[in-house]
């Protein structure tokens, strides 16, 4: 700074202070007068100049709009179709279309046998019975049926209710899932078995008798059984001790994807948890049942004409009302699967790691939603197939790539056997998520994270009913085509 | 605490560390198994017990989905009426009904009859040529006239437009409220001046001569001219001085109701501010005069029959979809005329004092909200009513009884007079503020400020399409009785 711009400083500062102290004088002069003057120079709130910046009014504002808008839209909803909530429904629903000879629970009960022949060829290989490759090559055509029987069987076979073909789908996937963790830890035990010298196996069970001895301590301390005792009883499993059907079974019944020989268990069952857990999923399903029945089958109904002649305002106005009823569904679909039902098991089965979910409702990109909504999926896909794949020597963002495909197979898998509409809608969407990653993360990091989030909210709430309506229209087209026709 | 207690405090305290100790070695032992364990005890996130609070996501959740939920009515809308945003539409709702005599104009132009017997009896009292009693007297019958005068010549003549007669009454109603404030503040310079000693005008002089000092040391200090030095050119006026045309109609076209003889002064127009400002005037305008006639209107005109029949469900579903429009409206509203409008006419005046308006928005109680959302309205009533009547020995509770009459009185004059429908509906809805406040205030102290402020938004979105329906459904009664009674 020259001395030049100093002084100058200098005498703005000391008018400043001088200009501060005549508006003092002014003020308590304009008080002095009789006149009982009110107004002194402030700007509006709204200008930038006023530096005011608390608008948190306006989230209230936000919420009881939307319940305002809501409560609209219902009962504009009931006098145009009067009440089609119908709970008996769910019985006609499951039976719906379901012939005499049950398929559906046949299909359902086949589940032993790739079960048996997995834990089969589990055993032969502990006991070195049969070599690594050729259990390889078991196991990996068992895996496929896991995934070809049920699709063969519903598409050549009639009798499957729409309901009764996607629980099959779904179970056979969560199968296929389990299997492959099951036999790959029991494939990392063994090699680690093989690997293994006795300095390693006498540091181990150094470990183990350290442990024995902290608990003996304390239970002299405190007689009561406590819980981090409790789920320490037996000491920890050893392979191939693993290998024999109830722990197969906990597995296969327990909230999780992973296999490991020993889950952490907690102590004792919660009562009332339980019975608030179990209420959710009741009266969730009947909610879901009642959007479904009374708001979103009206609405779809009402967008297959314009959807098929292509008539894009009409559509898209369909598209939009159909967008908030399923956003809706698949919000409280999230809730009763992810909190009330897996807590619900993992309370019965004494499960202790409830980590299902993360904080997706605040995530600020695509990447970050799809890693934390669906946490069993991501620590499976994370354990079993990107980890592997890196420590075969692939690189991150073709391991990467594999998960997707893998995942997107999937969600296509999910949809097009039961629907028995072979097309790539789900598919679709999900690649669509790789160029929605790059455009939310550019947004982020131009617009900071708020604006990702509503980019990841959008997504969200417009992705999934575009790929409903293009599924719901194939379908309707393919199997009731001419029919569609004639309203043309 | 006895031994004993304290003996088991210990224990516990012991044995917690020990479970501790033990649990750290349990997951160190785990994590020496070759199975990868990738489970351990953990909470839900959405269970009490998981401390977990972050549901900040959910905010832009519930703005997106009102975006969403907007946007699809907006082409809902578009669909079932076509495009009928008509700009030019101003011009024939301005003109539309009025006669060739242009009455609105000449009722407009008659303000300056009430104005002048103002200022001359003004200038009549300050020189002592008529005494004190006439002098209010005259005033009295003056305001009242202001009142009355469009009152009984739009109630009795033809050819007055909505919009014209609408202005009128506003235009009026202002006026009263500044001449009442003129008169007043003149009172008060008066007896000032009847009651002073030379002892006091010493005093203030002495003041105003410490003041010329201070600027004339600025000015040496640095020769610009200071916004706080323009502000104070002239020095201060001084009773009776004021009492001239000009200063009276810079009071008139000021933005405030409350006069005193030296307003607070900007130094200069901001040019781009003006502009900002005069372009969100007339691009306001144009959207609500949008919102109206693409959305109002259809809504209104479909709800008569409903409200007529006493279809509750039917009136109820109107009364939620007008409101939406009707609030968004009013915003827009509030935001031109108590920002736009009123800075901008600050602006081209030199008024420096901007605080039109308070943060009404996060106003945890309906009380709050009419104290701020309204800054000239209530600081008039503070001013010119509340504490004169306080002073003058009426209790605070009276006190406020009577600014609420009045100011019911007000909103009914504004309404039923260009309606020319004399119902209190609007003077009920200020009515029912009453009990609103109470309730307001208890659900403040029993539920917290958030679920007050909840109360306050419903109040305004819902309290004002109830009104206007009211209105619109009488004015349609009386006014085209017969055409309805053939529709039911």
């Amino acid at each position: 700074m020259t001395e030049n711009e100093n002084q100058y400083v200098r005498k703005r500062a000391l008018s400043a202070t001088k200009a501060e102290e005549i508006q003092a004088v002014e003020k308590k002069v304009r008080k002095s007068q009789p006149d009982k003057s009110c107004h002194r120079p402030r700007d509006s709130l709204f200008s930038w100049n006023s530096g005011f910046d608390n608008f948190t009014g306006f989230v209230n504002w936000a919420f009881l709009l939307l319940s305002i808008g809501g409560l609209r839209l219902l009962l504009e909803n009931f006098i145009k179709y009067g009440v089609r909530v119908d709970p008996i429904q769910w019985f006609y629903i499951i039976v719906n279309g379901e012939s005499a000879e049950f398929p559906t629970l046949i299909l359902l009960l086949y589940h032993i046998v790739p079960v048996f022949l997995c834990l089969i060829i589990e055993k032969s290989l502990s006991v070195e019975l049969v070599s690594s490759g050729i259990g390889l090559l078991v196991h990996i055509f068992n895996l496929l049926s896991v995934i070809l029987v049920p699709m063969i069987t519903i598409h050549v076979k009639e009798g499957f209710s729409l309901f009764g073909a996607s629980t099959v789908c779904t179970v056979y996937s969560v199968l296929f899932l389990k299997l492959w963790s099951y036999i790959q830890v029991n494939m990392w035990c063994r090699t680690a078995r093989q690997k293994s010298n006795r300095g390693t196996i006498r540091r181990q069970s150094v470990s183990l008798s350290n442990l024995q001895r902290a608990k003996e301590t304390l239970k002299k301390h405190n007689n009561s059984a406590d819980s981090s005792t409790e789920s320490l009883n037996g000491g920890l499993v050893q392979y191939p001790d693993n290998l024999n059907i109830r722990d197969l079974y906990y597995f296969l019944f327990a909230p999780t994807l992973c296999y490991e020989l020993n889950f952490p268990r907690s102590e004792r069952i919660r009562k009332r948890f339980l019975l608030r857990r179990a209420f959710e999923v009741l009266a969730g399903t009947q909610i879901i049942l009642a959007v479904i029945q009374q708001w979103m089958i009206p609405s779809v109904k009402n967008s297959l004409v314009p959807f098929s002649n292509m008539d894009y305002t009409l559509a898209t106005e369909r598209l939009l009302k159909l967008a908030i009823p399923n956003h809706l569904g698949w919000l409280i679909m999230f809730y009763i699967l992810f909190h009330s039902w897996l807590n619900l098991v993992g309370e019965l089965l004494h499960f202790a790691d409830r980590n299902f979910y993360g904080d997706w409702w605040n995530a600020n990109n695509i990447d970050v939603f799809w890693r934390t909504w669906n946490l069993p999926v991501h620590r499976w896909a994370l354990r079993h197939l990107y980890l592997p794949m890196v420590d075969m020597g692939y690189g991150r963002n073709a391991a990467s790539m594999v998960v997707f495909f893998f995942s997107a197979f999937f969600h296509e898998y999910m949809v097009s056997v039961p629907l028995k509409t072979y097309k790539i809608w789900a598919f679709m969407g999900m690649m669509g998520q790789l160029p929605l990653s790059f455009f939310s993360r550019f947004v982020e990091k131009r617009y900071g994270p708020r604006l990702g989030n509503i980019i990841v909210w959008s997504s969200i709430i417009i992705g999934q009913p575009l790929c409903i309506m293009m599924y719901y229209h194939d379908y309707m087209v393919i199997h009731h085509g001419t029919t569609i026709a004639q309203y043309q």
